[in-house]
């Protein structure tokens, strides 16, 4: 949708102080397992790949701007969870909750680790995060 | 737990600029229907709360005061989803994910609308939003 080049980088179990970010999505996983997905961008890198998608620039993180990160989350999670229900792994997902604050951190309260995976794409960096009671 | 005066106010529909705190807990729900549950403190009432629950002056946003709130997350979610199970809707809670960030605002990416519920307390003030698909 944002014609963006991404690069993923290598995932690394997440200590807390990590990877803060000024816009994130986080959906509810519930089903065999319960945990949390989160998606984290930058403010530069989130108004970048918005204003690609809407062919447009956005100047700053308005209603647009949240609902597409949170579409973002949709999309990832309903991917990770089709690949997880091939191996038979049966998830739900909550609905998005998008939350919006300059270099905000994320702590999942999940009884697993919780995995980050960094992405390098060419509007700036993103973060996946997920966490699994096991 | 922290021997707290709670005072609910009146329930509102949520505008998006709203309510913007400093420590929030995020749950996703699913089940028959989809949604998210959030709980939002200033620092100063989620700081005062939690030196009531450990008996011991805490000073900062440190990973005892993000846990004590995925925990109060944990109980709002499950006390809210027994009594709406009474009334024939079968909900499911994720683990709670934890934001920390001066003056974050959240936003419920649902098809229904954000209801939010402002309490007092003798420690500050503390809002509980909810929304769901339907």
């Amino acid at each position: 949708m944002a014609q963006l080049k991404v690069t993923p980088g290598r995932p690394y179990l997440k200590d807390n102080s990590d990877a803060p970010g000024d816009v994130s999505a986080i959906i509810g996983i519930t089903g065999d397992t319960e945990g949390s997905l989160s998606i984290t961008f930058s403010a530069d890198s989130i108004k970048e790949v918005v204003s690609r998608m809407l062919g447009e620039e956005v100047m700053e993180i308005n209603d647009d701007v949240k609902d597409a990160v949170g579409e973002l989350a949709n999309i990832i999670s309903g991917d990770a969870r089709r690949e997880l229900e091939e191996k038979g792994l049966r998830l739900q997902g909550s609905i998005p909750t998008v939350v919006a604050g300059p270099r905000h951190e994320i702590k999942h309260i999940g009884k697993g680790p919780t995995i980050a995976i960094p992405f390098e794409t060419d509007a700036g960096p993103v973060t996946v995060e997920v966490c699994f009671n096991r």
